[in-house]
């Protein structure tokens, strides 16, 4: 059992309807009015709210930020291989989906689940590190993302070999590379691949690249975060999806 | 006076040359091979150079990564308005800078300032926030960029106007706006200016910019974050202002 913080994670998971709510907690100094949405989503799918102390709120919580909505509910399932293969069955278009290895918190990837949502990747690869964090810290800067977009655990290489099979190819972004961003063609069924800011990507992953991207920078300085490189090459890649309409 | 922690952060305040420092501090425990760099840029510009006790860095440390390097000294100078003047002046191509309002805490500006560095900004405005952050937690995710970007703050808005008096445009990046980032001539002299999460940029702001830009999003998804924002926009300036290089 896992618990969710603020209004906007329990709407978003409550939107995303996949995880099991047992109950959900509202302060007793939160006013109907300002949580009518959060009473409205959970009377639509029968989920109880009870009213409980803020000072209760306060001491289940992680973060500082619940506002006095809470919720008790199953932890969100991670998307399996062959669910995500269905996802991709049922998509009309060339899917676009991120990869990512590496990341070095919760925040980070809370917040690059939120731009990889928004920037319209279909889906995220992650190795094992999303289901280490703390889930409740992954949530809060994705915004909702984090309950809406599938997240597979990518440890099996093997994955990658079936995508392909399925015309899609697997891109690298690293320091370095020959091609940037802007000369590659990143429409088409693409999986955009980042990895960590120490290592950056793996020798696994690297060996299955179809192709390496960098992104240009000023010779001299820091290398890109992490989340902000996935951030660019996924807008670079949805500009040139759009451009091709 | 301040300090500074680890490796990284020394040595670019030290290149930078923008502080005056009294001492670096280093490990009894760290090999001089490794710290090499360190020992030599201290040499170099004449500081003294004390061996503590990793216990005492840790004591002073503000976090755990300075891997037993510090530096007490001033603090960075901010770049005042006259001097981002003469900057300008002494640049021979025209010139990105970034104005940033309202961002939520000093990890993500740090990650800003370094984003804005690797993607060609000159300096960046900032209302009051950063100056208000701790400087060190400001500094690390920075990467060095801290110590290298002219860093201005913008509390009067009388400064766009003289930097309009030169040329420049400034742009301000909104959820909503007709013209894409995409549609948009980001080339020439250009301030790009992005808001905080919450408020999005101040009525202030809004009444002196010469355009409103958006970068397109998928119908649904939560904003972007204002540091992936900042990113993305920034990107794309440099990728259309390499084009007609």
């Amino acid at each position: 059992m896992e618990h969710l913080e603020g209004r906007q994670s329990v709407l978003a998971a409550l939107a995303a309807r996949q995880r099991k709510f047992q109950v959900i907690l509202v302060s007793q100094s939160a006013h109907d009015e300002k949580i009518r949405d959060v009473l409205d989503a959970a009377g639509a799918a029968g989920i109880p709210v009870k009213r409980v102390a803020g000072r209760d709120l306060d001491a289940m919580a992680h973060g500082a930020t619940h506002g006095g909505v809470m919720a008790v509910c199953s932890a969100k399932p991670r998307t399996t291989e062959a669910q995500l293969l269905e996802i991709l069955e049922g998509f009309s278009r060339p899917a676009m989906l991120l990869l990512i290895e590496g990341v070095e918190d919760a925040r980070n990837l809370g917040f690059t689940l939120r731009s990889a949502e928004a920037l319209g990747a279909l889906a995220v690869l992650i190795k094992k590190h999303v289901w280490d964090f703390d889930p409740i810290e992954v949530a809060r800067p994705a915004s909702g993302a984090f309950e809406r977009l599938p997240l597979v655990r990518f440890d099996d290489t093997g994955l990658i070999e079936k995508l392909r099979a399925r015309g899609m190819r697997l891109l690298g972004c690293i320091a370095g590379a020959k091609r940037s961003i802007y000369e590659a063609d990143l429409t088409g069924g693409i999986i955009l691949a980042i990895g960590g800011e120490k290592r950056g990507l793996s020798g696994a992953v690297r060996g299955l690249c179809d192709g390496l991207v960098t992104i240009p920078t000023m010779e001299g300085a820091a290398s890109l975060p992490l989340s902000h490189a996935a951030a660019i090459v996924l807008a670079e890649a949805s500009r040139q999806r759009r451009a091709i309409g």
